[in-house]
């Protein structure tokens, strides 16, 4: 590869959608950045027939890996892993493993991606577990928050782990110099949490990171920290918990908005700002979760992402690229493992 | 006490705002019900005082018990339980475990008023711990979820056991017959929750109540379930969660419409609609959650509760009396115990 270049392999059969999202969007970010090259990784014949359908050309800079199978989004990971060697998904994973792409990037079945990802390329010396990290919008800006889901009863120090992927990430990807890391915990007084958050908290205290103690899920979205740590149950519940208020809220504005012609004209006369506003939480524009701990990059896209959507995780994939997210995060625990020898 | 009436002890120094708050609420909901009959626990002197100010006075259906101490709202459980016999959480209590009261509510220290009921009232037969349940507004009306923090690390039968008290809740108070219960897990197919999940899914499907299996995080707001059943690190997550975006988008939508003096106007037009909207999901309506499994109704309302809310909390503990919730969790539990044996 050409080291000016970066080039990610996209699983073009994965998601809801599949090419009707992912070629176009290819299509969108190439035009964006001179110095992408994206390999559509898939049935030839269906790629080749989207790409004319949307009026483009292969070229050196859109190129088509064949691949003959597709994980079905409720195939179970250890039979895609088995059985689906020749899958897009598996493909895509294929080229970041023997160098031919920086990163790549799937809408496809998460369960599959995260085992597929973890055999192909395996965890960084010192990580046990890789985690699913996300940002989320917040009121000061945005948050990272890891896990989402990779992991359940995550152990002491496994969110340990989370924690220096989270603040390598938020330190390359934001460069921010030294950010501050939360513990997700329970406020009720009586409990304080369980006894994993509990030792994780000594771990992170006594640890180099800019450890600023226990947070609960409000401060997600307050952007009390830059990194909120959790174990991927809890992480995976808050974030579709969070999807599900925000559609409720939606769902009753627009009822609201509809009531009768008066509300209807008042909804017009807002519609500008409501539209900010959508934009400004539009999950959308956060699409690109990362599967860090892995010898490379891996980029998870909503199954259900559009090709706005679909687009924004490709910017997350070069950002990641351009700053080497893995090899950050090899160097950050080397350090760290060190630091806990000398103590 | 006379049977046709509802006598309440309220914690009237609880809560962010103590006898400020409790004392007008009080007021309000007496009005309201004439049927009801309240009981102001606290320091004698400052709750006459308030009473006073009130411009209202002691009567036959208000009256003052006197406590001499307070549980702070940062105290330890422990502390609480062992050094505040005489604090106007634990008299209220006492009231209820005395038959002087049917139901008791707090805006204190949650943890505290969780140990201390668990003491002075003890848990129903067949319930190891008990479990704060609550309503939350969904886009098809509203729905129960427990356990929001009183427990972690819940085990299985812990879980079949919320089911249970959260399904006779639901019944109860909102007079669905067979309420629909479902088991909060992740979505990721690789993991598809932890083994208590698992295990609680296995008791459940086997139990009689109407149980329909997991739900997601959105599952919450979409009202997919009457009752949502988890254990309270995540349930307690959950909640917060829901409450930061909701003010996250709160925020934003205040910041958009403040932008210029277009958007100034459009606000204006727009106030009715946005008043509506906030009706609808204001947190207040909903305050009132039911410390479950308890002989004996305790209702924590939140902290940081104002008049409105209050009354709201008095609403929920008149609801659960005249439906006598406890009783009727002791014999659902009665007769699932009785099939379980059959089986």
């Amino acid at each position: 590869m050409n080291p000016a270049w970066t080039t990610i392999a996209l699983d073009a059969m994965g998601g809801d959608h599949g090419p009707t999202v992912v070629v176009p969007a290819a299509l969108k970010a190439l035009a964006e950045s001179p110095q992408l090259r994206l390999i559509l990784v898939g049935d030839q014949s269906t790629l080749e027939a989207e790409v004319a359908r949307q009026q483009a050309a292969l070229s050196d800079r859109l190129l088509i890996q064949h691949a003959s199978q597709i994980v079905a989004m409720d195939e179970a990971p250890s039979q895609a892993l088995r059985g689906k060697k020749d899958s897009s998904m598996r493909v895509a994973i294929d080229l970041v493993k023997r160098g031919e792409a920086n990163a790549c990037i799937s809408a496809g079945n998460t369960g599959a991606l995260m085992a597929t990802a973890r055999f192909v390329l395996k965890t960084l010396p010192g990580i046990d577990r890789p985690a699913i990290a996300t940002v989320l919008p917040t009121i000061r800006g945005h948050s990272y928050v890891l896990d989402l889901g990779a992991n359940v009863d995550s152990g002491a120090e496994n969110l340990y782990q989370f924690a220096m992927m989270g603040s390598v990430l938020a330190q390359a990807v934001d460069n921010i110099p030294q950010p501050t890391v939360g513990l997700l915990n329970v406020g009720q007084e009586e409990i304080k949490g369980n006894e994993q958050v509990k030792r994780a908290a000594a771990l992170l205290a006594t640890s180099g990171l800019n450890y600023v103690g226990f947070v609960e899920g409000d401060d997600i979205y307050k952007g009390t920290v830059d990194v909120v740590v959790c174990d991927g149950f809890v992480g995976n519940v808050a974030l579709k918990t969070s999807e599900g208020v925000s559609k409720m809220i939606s769902h009753y504005m627009r009822e609201e908005f509809k009531r009768n012609l008066l509300t209807r004209i008042a909804g017009l006369i807002a519609l500008p700002v409501l539209r900010a506003l959508r934009a400004r939480i539009d999950p959308r524009v956060y699409n690109g979760a990362s599967l860090v701990g892995l010898k490379g990059i891996v980029i998870k896209s909503h199954g259900s992402a559009d090709i706005f959507s679909f687009t924004h995780a490709i910017r997350e994939a070069v950002r990641e690229v351009r700053k080497n997210v893995p090899e950050l995060i090899a160097d950050e625990l080397g350090r760290e493992l060190q630091e806990r020898r000398a103590v």
